[in-house]
Parts: structure tokens; sequence; C-alpha cells
């Protein structure tokens, strides 16, 4: 075996705990507390496991779509997590975030440097089946608990529905029949009073 | 589309939200405060992706190894975190567990409910070589923390050598190589002073 092969992993393994303190804005179910980048990786995988049915493309990998999300926030590490409905933090948002990918995957030895980057740059591409259908889960999720906790971190943005529609419409070029569900549930918000109209 | 199908399915991803709540004893590497499942569950699917050369069984199947990983913990949510070195909580673990998958994959559509037992129980049977290869990660895991934090949860608890040796060894069943440089890792943090003998 390769010692030195080996530490680079390791390094990078120890390195990539910090995603467990990049908070994000969404609320735990619970709303006890944000839930981190990392939590949040792992929600959305197993997301991917249980809705792999909606997909658009159904002979698509799902290897590849667990591996995209599991690594697809890693660059909040430097970069931070950026509000989605933040417009100003947005503008320089790819400049901070490729420079993050920079560094961090150059942890790894080259060949999975190498790897690691293709999968994140293809999730930010979103043009291939599965980066189009993680992307859709990576939308998914946090409506979900915004409608579960009565738009409680929409309210505190001051977040409207054209800011959710507009946000979140590309749901479905991933999975159509679940953005058709997620507009249902953003109508019903609005007309609970969740979300601003 | 099945709305009822759906429903169920959101259910579960939002019932499985808790897990971000259950604290086990691992430090974060920072020292901060303690990992939660979920975000353990993340890590260790990390390592998955990157530690796949070192599988005993080369033609191992990635895709099964990531499943098993995000959901072995989700038991958790009602059976709670059982510390590895505490004997007594052990002894209940595995019906305390079964009762707990009974209830959270019938959350699921019903055929959905059965894969992912079988993904459990696999992982739980520590039979094959996948299951073998991500139970040797979700031991390396909290061995890199203990050594990266100069073993603090190891010294809070009181651990000896011994049991790290006992509880980890099996790490050898699912990736030989891993255990190899553990064992040495773990003569070092006796030699250091980290792991009392």
């Amino acid at each position: 075996m390769d010692w030195q092969r080996l530490e680079r992993q390791v390094a990078f393994i120890l390195e990539i705990d910090r995603l467990k303190t990049v908070y994000r804005r969404t609320y735990l179910t619970d709303t006890s507390r944000f839930e981190n980048s990392a939590e949040h990786s792992w929600h959305i995988a197993v997301m991917a496991m249980v809705m792999a049915e909606y997909a658009n493309n159904p002979a698509m990998d799902l290897l590849r779509v667990l591996k995209m999300l599991l690594i697809h926030d890693l660059v909040e590490i430097d970069a931070g997590d950026t509000f989605a409905y933040d417009k100003a933090a947005r503008e320089d948002k790819a400049e901070r975030e490729q420079g993050a990918a920079d560094r961090l995957f150059s942890l790894l030895p080259e060949d999975q440097a190498a790897e690691f980057r293709i999968l994140w740059d293809e999730f930010e591409s979103r043009k291939t089946g599965e980066a189009k259908f993680a992307a859709a889960l990576d939308r998914l999720q946090p409506l979900l608990h915004n409608l579960y906790t009565h738009g409680k971190s929409w309210q505190e943005h001051g977040v409207r529905k054209f800011q959710v529609v507009s946000l979140n419409r590309h749901m479905a070029e991933g999975a159509a029949g679940l953005w058709t569900f997620a507009s249902k549930w953003i109508e019903k918000a609005v007309e609970q009073g969740d979300l601003a109209e």
C-alpha cells in the first residue's frame, strides 16, 4: 500500500468534517436550529434513493447522482453557504466556489481530485440527466422543510411566492412530476398564509 | 402519478430529519460539539467514495455500499445512539433497533420498505463484501476523529487500548489494508498518551 496516497485521502476526510459547521437558512423540521450542509447532503442523498422513480431520465445512473449530492456542497467549507434568495451574495458565488474547489479537491491524490472536480462541475452545469435530477432534490428538500414549518425561513427573510417559483422551477428539468406537486404545495402555502403572494 | 405513494415517501423524508438531532459520542474534529448521526452518515458515505480502492472485494458494488451507509443509522431515531463502548446498552441494542426498523421503514410504500429493510439487515449481518466494507468505514471514521482530537472521547469515557482493538478489528474483514494502518495509528496513540494502555 501507498502510505503517501492514504495520508492525502485521510487529510481530505478530516478536512471535510468542517462542512458540519456550515449552517444554512433552512430549519430542521422541529425548528430547533438551522440545518448544516453535511446533514443536508445526507438528507438529499437518501431522498435520491426514495425518489429515483420520479427522474425524467429513467435510465439515470443513481450512483453518479449520489456521488454528486454527497460532494456538491463541499466548496462551502471555504465559500460559505450562499442563501438561495440573496441576490447580491449569489453574484460572486461562482468565483468563490471555484477557488474553494481548487483548494479542497487538490488535497486528494491527483486521480481522485480530477474525479471529484468532474462530478462537481457536472452538478454545477446541470446539463446531464443525473445533474438535473440531483439539482431538483437539492431544491425540493428546503422547500419541503419550509412547507412543513409553515414557511418559517421564508417569512424570516421576506421571501415571496414569485421568488420561490422562480428559484425552484428548474426542478421540472430533472423531475417534472415532482415540480407538478411542488407547484401545488406552493399554492397551498400561499392560501394558508405561510408564503406571501 | 400516484398521490398516496408520494405522500408516504414525503412523510418518510420528513420523519428521517430527526436523525440530525441524534448525537453520538464522537467529537467534530474542531471539538466544538458531538457529531450527530445524519452528518456521520454523510461523512462515511464520502469516505466510501474516497476509499473504495481498499475494499477486500474489488468487485464490490459501491452503489450498494452507499445505500447501506446512508440508511444504517436511521433506526437511531427511535432507538438512540448506542455508545460503542457501553456494554450494558449494547445488550438490548438489537431488540430496540429491530422495533425502530419496523416502524420507520413501514412509513414508505411497501416495495421500498422491503428494499430498505433488506439493506439494513445486510449491513447489520456483515456477511457480504459490501456490508463488511461499509462496517469498516463506520468504525474507521470515529477512530480517525479520536486520533485527530488526541483521544478526547476515549479519555472522557475511560476507554483503553484493548477495547479499541477489540471493537475495531473487524475492519480487517472489509478492508484489511485499512486495519493494518489503523492498528499502527492506535499504537502511536498509546505512545503519545492519547489512549490508555
